[in-house]
């Protein structure tokens, strides 16, 4: 039988899952393969924990910490590149595709900021990028929107992209705890790592949404061209307010969606109505709804982080590149293609509309509520719900909390009432502005 | 720019929605496959129909009647079809690929009843056969288990994979509707066709499950190798009493698992706890969920009915296959790879444990409930609950309704238990058996 070398590098919790998974079904994937898949090495700056691996690996798996070493055997037929971060692992890549060798990453930080050079330096040195692992871990949903949905013009992305700020979410509302300690729980049960900060302020989000749009919309759109905002800000008081009151739960979404022949993008967290599918959505899980002229509403649904989800994913662009390898025939088909002349036009969060979640704290005194009232009807921001309650621990902290639900109003306008309102002297602390899906 | 020439076959609701689909996309389209998409043929029965169509189809289009003209073709590179039926798809199908051409169709009955021949003959000719449209219509699920899970051992798949059933099973929920005004109104919504039997009786399910446990367990499931069970049986007094004592609901589901080293595959009515994900699939979607060792469960939700969401599949497979084409590469590996030689032990329904609704119309009188539990207890049916009301109206037809949940229990021991039970004179009539899940 055939053999296919592959190269390890990174040997993290995906990289092992990854390894124990070929090994696990080595007849079966050999037989989809068409071919017998080798780690001819495996690379980490942690030698040591290598070592500890090596039976599982096979006695042929060169152990290093050079993936310089990896990269310059030809016979090397796929780098893995598990290591996340950027430059780095863009060395490794544009490296080992001048190389001639095909890649399979997971680093959707690395492939949102590098879209073009990437796909371009591919294309020319016919090696084929899969990044299934990049988004949605186990969920097939790179290969759904690249193929299995390439007959539609898409009108709308919209997912929850981030196990992490989920969970956090989740056991905020389910527990009635606070942010900091729900991200305390979270880094102890591993759904948060040391230093979450990616995930938390959106931009692991922003990455994915990034990757999805630009297959969906044939263009790349870069994650530093549309509005983020994380989950940082998001209280208590708002989750248990929009769902006791409003029947809303909060979850971070990233969306992309036609709007008059232009792209709006945007990550932040949305108010979601209890009977909308994202709102059972929990902990690390991940959602990503597709609207297509043709096939209409699909939504895909799984684990979107953890080790063995993304060994999945790992694991499926193995198999389809070796069998692709095996039959000499990868490369002469490019996995993304694009329009690069093909401009998108994309437009600005806050020149759209929306419905709103808006959260005072203010003087619990006559007047209050026609001050902000006025003022908000001065920018033509119509109210469709108002929720004021006597709550004394929050006035014992200066105010009381008033709730208001716009109709679907332009961003910028209710971003002009709020930073008026703010100016009212009985305005206790920063107003809180969610949208409303 | 290089052209890719098509020959439809079957010009029915989802052949014209696929035409205007290519038509409408047309530019985005050729982009992705690198070449033009031409309809060089379209056939029908019904030329009257197709000159109708004259314009959208282009002028270089043939009208025809004649199937066998499309496929004596030469440069005819992939033939299209949707006439539906076996006997004359079977034998366009091969002979197309006889004739060196790809195959795009939608057929899952001719499919799951033919998968060895077909396959085979095609790996033989190096023709490809796609045919996402065939299970969940626009749900991209074949490309899913076929390529982006496959590093996983699939240890269950279960899904609503049939949209006229469910649409019934929802109105008759919705409206308290019997069967039979149920399935008149999915005939006038278009949800139901002329003769529904296919579905009804869960053979549309079962070649659905046939397709999507032959790619998940690299083998061929043939459908009649398995227990189906329709919803024609289905009364309103179930979906009742179920929902409102139990808080179940009733779908129809296909089911395939792996139970110790051998598969199950049921297709038969379910009832569905509340908080589970396809208590909320209503009316045509169509659910599948998918449970992978490394990805854990993943669950594909949309659409599976109508013109649209078929035609998204079919074109969708006709730019994966053109491309492949357009590139000279189609057909170097098979879409479809399978282990022939190995033996897959299926295990019967009847001999797997499972937890049950039954409902027994019985003489109101005292004792009968003993003797039922008698009986059960013999056969070592162990009762987790029990319900009835005193009903005046079933009262007057001969009997009041007796329902009773089972713990976990062989299927083979329930039936026996009601063969047994049936016997009794206070037992009015059929009893009803469905499986919870």
């Amino acid at each position: 039988m055939k053999q296919i070398n592959l190269g390890l590098i990174g040997f993290g919790t995906v990289g092992s899952k990854a390894v124990e998974l070929i090994q696990l079904n080595k007849h079966a994937i050999s037989q989809k393969i068409g071919a017998e898949p080798v780690f001819k090495y495996c690379c980490d700056i942690n030698t040591k924990k290598l070592s500890q691996y090596k039976s599982l690996l096979g006695k042929q798996c060169i152990l290093t910490s050079s993936w310089e070493k990896v990269v310059a055997d030809p016979s090397v037929n796929i780098v893995i590149e598990l290591i996340g971060g950027k430059e780095l692992a863009y060395k490794i890549i544009t490296e080992s595709i001048k190389q001639k060798k095909h890649i399979v990453t997971a680093n959707k930080a690395l492939l949102s900021e590098y879209w073009d050079t990437l796909f371009t330096l591919a294309r020319v040195h016919k090696s084929l990028i899969y990044f299934e692992a990049a988004v949605g871990a186990g969920i097939p949903i790179i290969e759904a929107l690249n193929e299995g949905l390439a007959g539609n013009k898409i009108s709308q992305i919209a997912g929850i992209l981030n196990g992490t700020t989920n969970y956090i979410l989740t056991q905020m509302f389910e527990r009635s705890i606070d942010f900091d300690i729900a991200l305390k729980n979270a880094r102890k049960s591993g759904f948060a790592e040391t230093d979450p900060s990616l995930d938390i302020n959106g931009f692991d989000t922003a990455h994915k949404l990034s990757i999805l749009s630009s297959i969906a919309f044939s263009n790349w759109i870069k994650p530093d061209s549309f509005y983020i905002e994380g989950i940082q800000n998001i209280r208590l008081i708002d989750i248990k307010y929009a769902h006791e009151q409003f029947g809303y739960k909060i979850k971070l979404l990233g969306i992309a969606k036609q709007v008059n022949n232009k792209v709006l993008l945007e990550v932040r967290p949305y108010l979601i109505a209890g009977q909308h599918q994202f709102s059972s959505v929990n902990n690390e899980f991940n959602a990503i709804l597709v609207d297509g002229n043709a096939c209409g509403e699909i939504m895909f649904y799984g684990k979107g982080a953890g080790g063995y989800p993304a060994a999945s994913a790992v694991v499926s662009d193995i198999i389809f590149l070796a069998r692709q390898i095996a039959n000499k025939i990868a490369g002469n088909v490019p996995y993304v293609a694009y329009d690069q002349t093909r401009k998108i036009e994309l437009i600005h969060s806050f020149n759209t509309e929306g419905k709103f979640y808006l959260r005072f704290i203010a003087e619990d005194k006559p007047g209050v509520l026609s001050k902000i009232a006025d003022i908000l009807a001065k920018h033509k921001v119509s109210i469709a719900g108002v929720y004021q309650k006597e709550n004394i621990s929050a006035k014992r902290r200066g105010g009381v909390p008033l709730i208001l639900i716009t109709h679907n109003v332009l961003e910028k306008a209710v971003r002009k009432s709020i930073e008026q309102i703010a100016l009212l002297p009985v305005i206790k602390s920063k107003t809180v502005l969610i949208k409303i899906k």
